[in-house]
């Protein structure tokens, strides 16, 4: 079953008309990494840049390296413990832009709107999408606005873009990671993700966790400053928490990772709510916290760097690149457990 | 039931709580304006540039002049005579960024998906970024997906973002229409909400008029080769067609303006299609044509320079400025009638 596409000529994917979107393709799992790269990038064909896919990209002009994001905010629901999708839309575009080791000089902010929501709830969102871009020093240029009918969008969605600029003597990249850098994270897991998923099924454990939303462009300043080109990759946990994040980039820079299970900052009320709900607190979504690959001489200072900030005051180190192999988590009791790549949708809507 | 709104300290609207978003905000039109001017920008606060809102925005960084658009397309249907969401979607940033003389440099794209969309619509809609990005000779950079329930949305929204680089020599904006300036269009209108009306509805009149979508900035690039400084405001007739597009320059520029109803370039179907629909066709939205505002010395030569393109061949003048009074139509017979801005929704979902 497979159809010459008449944009591009090609052939790539012997999916059958048939297949429909799933759930699953929105996780930042396997399933979202099968969509992007069977369909959405070859549709794309030549427009596509080449090398591997990441959350922002790198555009050199007249000397300076621009850094450009985008990302789709579909929260369910739109206020939670800690934060609202208006919030997490300016923090999700200002973290994807520090991953590149950006600052970021400007957003971009789109709603798309269900007939019907109270003026109050756009309201709301507004002056948090406000309020969270003054607090980053990050101006918002221009936007644009859709209604659609009822029933044609879930209340609303919040679309940001933005455009950085690299830090000098930085550039870490998904494909950057060399064997014997140390794997250190910026703080607590799952955070986000409980309080999410609590929030909207009624279940309680909101009482005692908040999302961690926060931008961490600052955090990767001091990254920067302390290991310069000695940071060969960064990556913000968002959909598909830790475990999705490490395996993208083992594949990107073609490693293994070993990870230290009991080196993994889990709050209390995240391992409660995953040990009941049957959650591994590795593949929960969070909206403030980042992985740092670094080259091991220079761990130590990147740590200490991290650690003299709000934002990295809980970061250690979790785990060491190897030449090869999966992304392995090794438990207290000295096993090896593979800790593979979200397959389908955990927990949808998340972000 | 005025409230201060606790982000901003501000209590700027008097709306009750009780209102609710209606269709009409997204028309481009009156309520569109209020609801930006009211809820959005107050809500924006100090992370709000100054001065008017445009569709795209100048960040001037390292000597150049950067210019940043966004924009959400959630027509319906997806598909219809001429091009698709996704074509839209390319087409509809390029020329945000063109009208203020501002040539592509890198695309951002974002999709939210609905559960249960057939895997090949997503792939036409792909395919069409990218033909239509290649074509206009931009790259995609990055992305986002998302996927939301069955019901959390109408099979597809697209969202993109664009980076260009102003034109040296060129500095058009909403608020530069002068007294005397000639009133310029660079084609026919209301193809594209006729098409796009016709196909949804099934009324047949797709059969005879397709969408006019098309990139722009080849057009403006030789525009602004002709006219340089001269060419003082650009606009393409989107959302709330011609007559919303006049209206919004003459409030951002606090001029008047005058247009010869006889010199509308409206193609027939379009005038047939209007009249049994009962619409004006100076409000029916397209995607592939602009309007200029031209010191009068140069306005023969910005024309020819536009009738010289492809874009441009059926370009015409059809007004000129005042230095007050409202957006009037002249009308055949010498009478005058006031072009009002849209107020509410004509055709929803038209982009």
């Amino acid at each position: 079953m497979t159809a010459v596409d008449p944009a591009t000529g090609t052939c790539p994917v012997p999916l059958p008309e048939t297949e429909r979107v799933l759930l699953g393709h929105g996780s930042g799992g396997r399933l979202s990494a099968e969509l992007i790269d069977e369909v959405l990038l070859p549709g794309l064909g030549a427009a596509a840049p080449g090398g591997p896919l990441e959350d922002a990209a790198v555009v050199t002009l007249a000397g300076s390296d621009l850094v450009l994001s985008t990302d789709a905010y579909v929260v369910d629901p739109l206020f939670f413990p800690g934060g609202d999708i208006g919030v997490l839309a300016v923090h999700g575009t200002v973290n994807d832009l520090a991953m590149r080791a950006a600052m970021p000089i400007a957003l971009t902010v789109a709603y798309i709107v269900e007939e019907g929501l109270p003026i109050e709830d756009l309201r709301r969102v507004a002056a948090s999408v406000g309020a969270a871009a003054v607090a980053a020093g990050v101006p918002v240029v221009t936007g644009d606005t859709k209604v659609v009918g009822k029933g044609a969008a879930d209340r609303l969605f919040v679309i940001t873009a933005g455009l950085g600029r690299r830090l000098p003597g930085a550039a870490p990249t998904a494909a950057g990671a060399r064997p014997g850098d140390a794997v250190l994270i910026s703080g607590p897991i799952g955070c986000h993700g409980i309080t999410v998923l609590s929030t909207r099924e009624g279940l309680g454990f909101e009482a005692d966790v908040a999302s961690d939303t926060r931008p961490l462009h600052r955090l990767v300043a001091d990254m920067v400053d302390a290991g310069g080109l000695n940071l060969h990759t960064l990556r913000d946990l968002t959909r598909g928490g830790l475990a999705s994040a490490l395996n993208e980039i083992a594949a990107a820079s073609k490693v293994g990772i070993e990870i230290e299970e009991s080196a993994l900052p889990v709050p209390e009320p995240v391992r409660a709510a995953c040990e009941m709900l049957g959650l591994d607190p590795a593949y929960v979504a969070n909206e403030g916290c980042l992985v740092a690959f670094v080259a091991p001489g220079a761990a130590e200072a990147v740590l200490a760097a991290m650690r003299s900030t709000p934002e990295g005051a809980e970061a250690v180190r979790i785990g060491v690149v190897h030449d090869h192999g999966p992304v392995l988590v090794r438990t207290a009791v000295g096993s090896r457990r593979v800790l593979d790549m979200l397959l389908g949708e955990q927990l949808p809507r998340i972000c």
